[in-house]
């Protein structure tokens, strides 16, 4: 079995969870949100159990670590990486730019992403070493010449735990405008070329480990706030960048005046 | 001839404005995007000139106040009040969540409103009286109990100016979550019953005429900061509420704490 294969078989998960959610998406529910039955969070587990079902048949070896069932096997090699909605507001609100993210990582590494809007029937797929698609069509990010030509996404001023938010304010003040919202469509965005850098604090393995392969294989960079590559270990807090020739002046402008911290 | 024909007409500048944004969305463009050519100024010229001719041609006595090339007419008693792309930012980051507001005041108040989504192929029409449609279906505002319960959506904390980004602050601490980015499209999905609240500041005209209808004819309200109706002399600091209802709480928490001001 080559990634390959197990690409044909990310997309069998992407299928599936979209089956799942698209009955949640925009249903009116006017109580509880967060309560057990809210659509948000039935449309999230049908997803997730979906795509487990089928791992669990076709790829029985495999880890599955996933936002709503936790981790099964998180010791093998191969891991696959599952958040069946990925921005759970913008989903609760009927804005279609939420996300199924579908990672696969080996020996922590993420070497396979899949970034799947199942209402807009978007797809962007990722693999270690070769071209990142858009529904089956190559995608490039674009070139920033300079930090101040850069457009940077993040999805809210709220998200950014401790001082994190210090630090973003100071890069975003260096650049040429601040696009709010998005959660994971942003990255699928950066590497369409049409957003530039995309930086959040405190992420975890299953909102990340899917987008690495996916910018990185539309010529981008993935990393943390020091500039390390990101595996299982990783803080959480990432840069996303459409052109890497921009990344030492990120980190710079993500650091500036905060030497002693 | 009566409102009815022209939310006709209106389709009719909507459907034109979209044919005219479409081939420019998610065209790469590595330079200025604010430049004379760049694909958003293209797309935002050509719709509004569509919308225009139309206008021009089949109600020669309205007046037409449109955001790219300013008003004609502008002392009639109809005027039609014309955003081609309404969220600018989404348009070039390649979000499918910007709009294209077309409204139609009488004696300065808004009576008729379309929020089109081109890419989405999602329309929402508002008149006077009549029930707000998405896409010919009938949509309405939900509920909302206590504010504790309510999502607010704005567009960004950067568009607050002067001291009113403050008054939304105190606002958002009362709120169930804060969903940002989205321009147009919050006012859309409020009237939807998927978004409680929708608060900005120093909105233009061109930016609001064309929500009031739908939001209202869905059962929501929208009104300024004190409470007042919105009409073309209106400071653009705007409420919408899905439940009006909930308007008392909204101005309380709005000025809580700033009565010397």
């Amino acid at each position: 079995m080559s990634l390959h294969d197990d690409l044909l078989l990310a997309q069998r998960l992407a299928d599936a969870a979209g089956d799942a959610i698209r009955p949640f998406f925009r249903a009116r529910y006017e109580t509880d949100f967060k309560s057990d039955d809210s659509p948000v969070t039935q449309a999230d587990r049908a997803a997730e159990a979906a795509m487990r079902a089928i791992l669990e048949k076709e790829r029985p070896a495999d880890g599955i670590i996933g936002e709503e069932y936790g981790a099964t096997r998180e010791q093998a090699e191969r891991v696959w990486v599952l958040d069946p909605i990925d921005g759970t507001r913008s989903f609760i609100a009927g804005r279609p730019i939420f996300g199924t993210l579908i990672g696969l990582t080996q020996a922590s590494w993420p070497v396979l992403g899949i970034i799947d809007q199942p209402i807009t029937k978007e797809r962007w797929a990722g693999l270690t070493g070769q071209e990142t698609t858009l529904n089956g069509r190559p995608v490039r990010t674009r070139r920033c010449r300079q930090l101040a030509d850069a457009i940077v996404a993040s999805t809210g001023p709220q998200y950014f735990p401790g001082c994190t938010g210090e630090h973003f304010s100071m890069l975003a003040r260096d650049c040429r405008d601040t696009l709010w919202g998005g959660d994971c469509y942003n990255y699928a965005l950066l590497a369409s070329g049409h957003v530039d850098l995309v930086i959040e604090a405190g992420l975890k393995l299953h909102d990340l480990a899917a987008l690495v392969p996916v910018v990185e294989g539309a010529g981008g960079r993935m990393c943390d706030w020091n500039g390390d590559p990101l595996t299982h270990d990783s803080d959480g807090n990432v840069v996303a960048l459409g052109d890497p020739a921009r990344l030492d002046d990120v980190l710079e402008a993500l650091h500036a005046g905060h030497e002693g911290h």
